[in-house]
């Protein structure tokens, strides 16, 4: 039997699980797991269903989609295995986390390729046997360089996230636009503080006394997507930047490691600029 | 328009989301929040469900009963204020934060009595005019003086939960089998860690680096009942065993209150040995 | 015997811990503990030592000072309970855990006094025998208010440390500069994410997945002081403000019972806009 | 000019600061940091300092011990890379995350070698240029597969740390003593509790809404050696034991992490069953 994960995001409306739940239990679907949330100052509505059965999805989309309100976004999807992109620039730690877990069976995606705007990451990448994609940045234009990358992109048949993985180039709303909501990056700081260049230069200055990190969907404005996850760590004042950055990476696997999953899982929603994640 | 919580627990079955949803919809009952868990192992299937409407509690639960499995169980509880009992020995860290929020309005209970051993608590409860029962335990014996405490408990019209807030006395299971998870405990370590008496002595001499905090319904094996909530925090050598123990106050406290607001908002389940919590 | 502590900053030197080391020595003071750190970016020697030992500490102090370079900064204090004042508004949780840590005799210090713009606390803080002074704000200027304040803090005969327990008036520069490193501030929020007002607010409206609190010694700049503690707590997309509020309340306790210890137990250097924490 | 660490481990007396400060000061070593401890219950004085100057690490010692008592511990360590070995089973989270840190220069250390009973993991490994070696345990005693694994680390020249990087194999007494407090482990719970196999499985069954890993010496006894890091994330009802134990990696790597980086940077006396760490 197949698993279905159902995500329905509508307006607001009275009955909508009744509905949803009919169309389930009239197909011979079994809920696996369930969850709603409402969002009163939005007036939003967002379910998420795991159902086991065998049913056609373009078939039960369109069940649902006549019983719930116009606008309603539903999304069917197989527990299959997705397709990810890694982006990266000169540093291995969040990479490298997640080819450990590629390599050991812990990450539910095929990785169809690495993308570098250098080449120093590739001896690592090698050993993994996935194809790595040097996009040197030099002496090209952003625009040059970024259209490189967008055919680069263009060639994989189905890409379902790009994780920027200590990505570290600011790419312009042009491209960003291109995947939206499809796009996770790692920012080396805890949101909203200390956003841009050398986060961790501008924390040790204000001395304070935890360090973090957020994971998050990008869209046009720098650093100001959708919060996926965020996560701190303690330090203290014997940390200098450079401490302060070694300890941070740390948090910046684990956390982009734990947004990853919730998406692989189909577990987040994008409501307007924040995440529901269920 | 009333609010109600709605609690289900029963043997899972395919359908019960959607025969609980139909009553709901068709009986105007609109569906604030919902969460739906299926624990495999048991075969048990938990559904919390808040909604708003106009309807009579007892016949709501009729035509609930009446599309369920046999042996569900089921609750509905109006979102009112709870009646609770303290009881405390002579520590006033957690009571007194329990009092702090209850005079700040942000404890949703009424606080019926406060029952203690000693008289040590008396001046500081004073003052925020709830009825302070001393109940010595000298010279008699522990029959007794559990005779004396179910009799003073027995006054209160209806008691929803009793608070052990550091109440260092060892009860009977012919005392907790009066209370079958009605008895919410905070156990000063990370069970099951350092079961039994003075946690933080065994914790410094273990030389542990995390010390912790465990709030469970209390059942008749000491320290093993179902566990709501455990947080921890960090120490380090330099800590003797009485600083643990001035460290894990706060830990203590933040931990009770947060499984005392869980339970005062009908989201615990007890689950066997575990609970299952929304 | 008596116990003292020594704090001594200084342009860093060779031969410092030497020096200081031996005039403890010759003079019988044993080491109970000791830290060090340089800051190497600012030149800066930071010593604190706990002797035991029966001395003058006007004459130790010229003794040290003797071997030191100039510019050093040396403080000994005797291990005695500082006096503290609170400052409050109508919030009763920070000042209410401040209180109860005070009646169960686990503040080392004396709080000679509150001050409130509103009467609201007093019933609270009635049963602690403090005396309260209301100095209402209404139809005055921000000047007068902070006039009358001063007047009432100066009828005491020393303070130690002025603690703002969520007093929620901005102070003006003229006010603060009177007490320089001795005014602790709780901020509500993980600083520098969501300085100003109503940080909770902001943080919704981000989708923060954290919030925070941060106790800072208060400065001219509000909110810029130097931090001495932070920490966190997880939140998600089902908390609306007020709920992120009633949660932080958790922390923010915590977060200033936390610093307010360390100052009490003389462990806080303030290094230009940072503190260097033993 | 060369950097020393010294670490001082004596009966405590009066004095000791101020006799090594002396020593240091005449021999124009530079004091860059300086941590002192008393364990007053054993009456254990515990020193380090790191030093900079040019002066015969033997002559220094010699120095030292003339001042301090009799069994007196120093140990001076220039601060070089030291040379680590690690051993493995199956599983690639921690190893990995190790090898990682390494390729990327993170890690102030030489792998000189991985050992392992089974091949599993040399592909992985073999991207790093580090001599694998399988010692299968298949058909032999556990005597014979000691000493087999033995006589491969007699091998090497000096080995500095044997690194357990979820190493499954139980540990005879006659192994463990020849590498006493030389060898670190990561032991999947919050030590003391769940002790023994499957901690993920008991954590489970207990209900506990916490998991940890701990980061130990090994000594004789099983799970018992002194402790050097520790910390924990939150589960819930909804974690199967496998889900546990797939999140609790992302917590053994980075405790292991932090504690092989504590002991890189020679900053853990060992005190007994416990640790004191600067």
């Amino acid at each position: 039997m197949n698993q279905y994960r159902i995500l329905i995001q509508a307006p607001d409306r009275s009955g909508l699980v009744y509905k949803a739940a009919k169309i389930f239990y009239e197909n011979n679907l079994n809920i696996i797991s369930n969850n709603e949330f409402v969002d009163n100052e939005q007036n939003q509505f967002f379910m998420r269903t795991v159902v086991a059965g065998d049913i056609d999805a373009k078939r039960l989309n369109e069940m649902l989609a006549a019983e719930m309100p116009e606008e309603t976004s539903i999304t069917i999807k197989l527990t299959r295995k997705k397709n990810i992109v890694l982006m990266a620039t000169k540093e291995a730690h969040v990479l490298g986390d997640i080819l450990i877990r590629y390599a050991e069976g812990q990450l539910d995606a095929n990785i169809v390729g690495i993308l570098s705007n250098y080449n120093t990451l590739r001896p690592l990448c090698s050993h993994f046997e996935i194809p790595y994609y040097h996009i040197s940045a030099d002496n090209i234009t952003r625009e040059e360089h970024e259209a490189k990358v967008l055919s680069t992109l263009a060639m994989f048949d189905s890409i379902d996230y790009i994780v920027l993985a200590k990505y570290m180039r600011i790419l312009t709303p042009e491209f960003t636009k291109q995947y939206p909501n499809k796009m996770i990056n790692i920012h080396h700081s805890f949101l909203p503080a200390f956003i841009g260049a050398n986060p961790y230069k501008q924390a040790h200055q204000r001395g304070v006394k935890i360090i973090g990190a957020t994971a998050h969907f990008v869209n046009e404005n720098l650093d100001e997507g959708p919060i996926i996850e965020q996560d701190v760590i303690h330090v203290d004042h014997a940390y200098e930047w450079q401490d302060m950055q070694q300890a941070g990476r740390d948090v910046e696997k684990v956390v982009l490691a734990r947004a990853l999953k919730l998406a692989l899982e189909d577990r987040i929603f994008v409501n307007g600029n924040k995440t529901v994640i269920f």
